[in-house]
């Protein structure tokens, strides 16, 4: 089944339009444009129409109109995603579902720990909802600011939290959404056990909007740590820090939520870029990790001093200093969070979001490094990220130099050796970020054709007619 | 689609037998007694044979063979649900396919804090390799020493740890899957974040055995608490109950491991039954929970003394004690497991595995015990449970007396009343124990036309020959 690519047709327009009203459909190029084109890295689409329902009934009579003219649809909510799942095709012929005007807070239930929202809430709304009430919604990532909820919910986003807290999926208990067909599915309860036969939100958490509009949820709450430690640790080796990781798990009892791997080479970024930013070491290593513990015990401090001291007596950890304050340690995860941006430092980075086991990282990093390095012996290596969750930034690229925009011809054989190398280690080729566009091929590669054909079983299944966020994440 | 009804066919049964080997073909009725009945609760079935293949190649060769005869399977791990789930029907024209002679563990994983298992792993011997890793593995319920793990998979098992550790789905990173038609599924990936398309896992989960067969899990560990603080409190009422929770889980963020609502009327039936079971308080008082702090905190003990002297002050709890040490935790832990046993002591009793949001769970037994009383004034009431997850199990009943029996005609009717209150909170009707055959019928009644259908078209998508434990859970 291919992609329809019909034109809209303008009774199809005009009805959507009597619908969600003048203020619920934006057709001029200039509005449009930050709905057609992606955040960053280039993504571009065309359509005819950017329709942002104000409610569930609205976007349900929007798919059903859509569906019976068998129109496709981009579900979008915050548009921040770096795959390409949120933007139409160049075709012009899918209409843009928004669902950023549906941003209330529904209800907040304190004794239940969860909160019920629309798809359209920002992130950090939720997060600062959250804190007002004394409590966490814990997922947090860079664009916090901007992201939407059901955006986060359909990419299962993962973010800085993940080690203790878990994907976003595991911070959901209920979701509404809008199916193919326009039948509103309304499973938005905020129930901590229910075994009343398939668990049908787990589809539709990572889909991508492939197989329906998530509208609402109901997410879990969680109590405020009172306390928070950081501290910025120089390590031997990457496995130094992965063995330091589990030294602290064991000792704080799951306290860890924060484990971020950085090499010198990104520090030195960061302060190319941004000069005023602090180096937490007085010496320079090669390997650093980030580390926060949190929690309600009074004795976090002491258990991070001792778990550093024990690392280091191990030989695990060469150098160490633990934040002073919250200005300190806001500092260390400010440096970590500028590594996105300073990699501009680069004339051209070329980026992985890729997972391993947390036992294979090390192999992961010295292997990657050297099969890059002997095939491009002027690469600059350059991994960081989430390691507590197996999840490495693996951003391999060539400093600013003449020619360095002929390099791009690289970015193929060298996602090659990186997704073969992951793969052969039991890893993920798109850890966080999903595949969109951007790895919806380069999966097939990968997966087994029982997979895929399991994913095409679902897809044919639950959108028949290939209406939803067509040709994104998987084709069929 | 009906359940296939044709007689198994002998060839079929000889070549399952040339895959499997007499060792892997039970056929005597004796030794099949075992498998085609309930462990509880008086359900029964008939078979023409016991297939127990012994990896998953076998399974796979077994399921292929079925399905090319279409002659439906019945997978059955330890056989201790409570649903009629693992039970083939009396019609004998299906398989049972036991995994219980795959029983290793594969991998075990210290630094990614998994092990890989196979599906005929007893729970217990799974907690048991775990500690003797210095680990964790939290999944934790009455049948532990006798259900396997492919069977807490398939029904997504609670427990009595959820409200720290989440149920079965949620301390799984991979499976593999034996899918109807005989092809493996091989998902058997230990990565905390992967978001390469569909999480097809999920998939299988608490499916019931009706979309394929679990071979294979990788499970997650966890550190193992250093403390454990336990404490039997009194408390004013079922709202009172929910109000120390929500204390307790903000005052030790989140160590809060087990949280138990226990009546008086409930220890009265554990001490008539073992009449050597102590109970915990010297006065008697209508409602009780049992609480359980673990953790790496060196302050637990404090900060339940706290917590439980805070509550008094502000009339949630009447009375308290704190284990003094393993052996008191372990008593007032037995007792409450004892309810299950003890409601024996009824004549009658008519149960209820059931929950609420937390914040409803009061009102739940306040009007459930109303709606009872004023139907039936001679009706005792029994709620226990883990009300920290809102899963209470509601067990009213009569007491041994002559024409107690005749009370069983008022199971139905007792049913909508407790279930129809239930979904009007916000419910579930299964909290922990699946559907199979006792609640299949029963959740039509309450879900919406459009998440039945879902279900269906799952199910159709992915067993078309409806061969994989048809009549379980959903009709098709």
């Amino acid at each position: 089944m291919n992609t329809p690519v019909a034109a809209v047709r303008q009774d199809l327009l005009d009805r959507i339009r009597q619908v969600v009203g003048d203020k619920g459909c934006i057709t001029d190029a200039a509005d449009m444009a930050a709905y057609l084109n992606g955040w960053r890295d280039g993504w571009q689409g065309r359509s005819p129409m950017v329709v942002r329902p104000a409610n569930t009934a609205e976007v349900a009579a929007v798919v059903k109109l859509c569906h019976d003219a068998r129109t496709p649809i981009v579900p979008q909510a915050g548009n921040t995603g770096l795959t390409g799942g949120s933007t139409p095709g160049m075709a012009g012929n899918e209409i843009v579902l928004s669902v950023n005007r549906m941003n209330r807070v529904r209800a907040t239930d304190l004794l239940n720990e969860t909160m019920t929202v629309e798809a359209g809430c920002i992130l950090a709304n939720l997060q600062q909802k959250a804190a007002e009430l004394d409590r966490l919604f814990p997922l947090s990532l860079g664009a916090e600011g901007t992201c939407q909820i059901g955006g986060n919910l359909s990419t299962n986003a993962g973010g800085i939290n993940v080690l203790k807290y878990g994907n976003a999926r595991n911070l959901v208990l209920g979701l509404e959404v809008v199916l193919p067909d326009g039948q509103v599915w309304d499973g938005l309860r905020g129930l901590r056990k229910d075994n009343t036969g398939y668990d049908l939100k787990q589809l539709f958490i990572g889909a991508e909007g492939t197989l329906g509009i998530i509208t609402q949820a109901v997410l879990k709450l969680f109590p405020r740590p009172r306390d928070q430690q950081t501290a910025f640790a120089a390590v031997r080796d990457p496995q130094a820090a992965v063995e330091l990781l589990s030294r602290a798990r064991i000792a704080s009892g799951e306290a860890v939520t924060g484990f971020e791997l950085i090499q010198r080479f990104g520090i030195d970024l960061v302060i190319r870029h941004l000069p005023q930013t602090p180096d937490p070491l007085a010496q320079k290593h090669a390997w650093n990790v980030l580390m926060e513990l949190s929690g309600s015990d009074t004795g976090l401090r002491s258990t991070l001093e001792t778990v550093l001291a024990e690392a280091m007596e191990a030989g695990l950890v060469l150098d160490a200093t633990i934040a002073a304050n919250q200005a300190q340690a806001r500092a260390m995860w400010k440096m970590r969070e500028d590594h996105a941006e300073a990699q501009k430092e680069l004339g051209l980075s070329i980026k992985h979001d890729v997972s391993v086991p947390v036992s294979r990282i090390a192999e992961f990093i010295a292997r990657a490094d050297a099969a890059l390095g002997k095939a491009y012996p002027d690469i600059k290596h350059l991994a960081f990220g989430h390691i507590g969750d197996g999840n490495i930034h693996y951003n391999p690229g060539w400093e600013n130099a003449p020619g360095v925009a002929a390099k791009a011809k690289e970015r193929d054989p060298i996602n090659r050796i990186v997704h073969d190398l992951v793969v052969e280690l039991g890893g993920s080729i798109s850890a966080e970020h999903g595949l969109g566009l951007l790895r919806r091929d380069e999966v097939k590669h990968y997966k087994s054709p029982v997979e895929i054909e399991l994913m095409r079983t679902l897809k044919r299944a639950l959108d028949p007619h290939n209406l939803m966020n067509p040709g994104k994440l998987i084709e069929i």
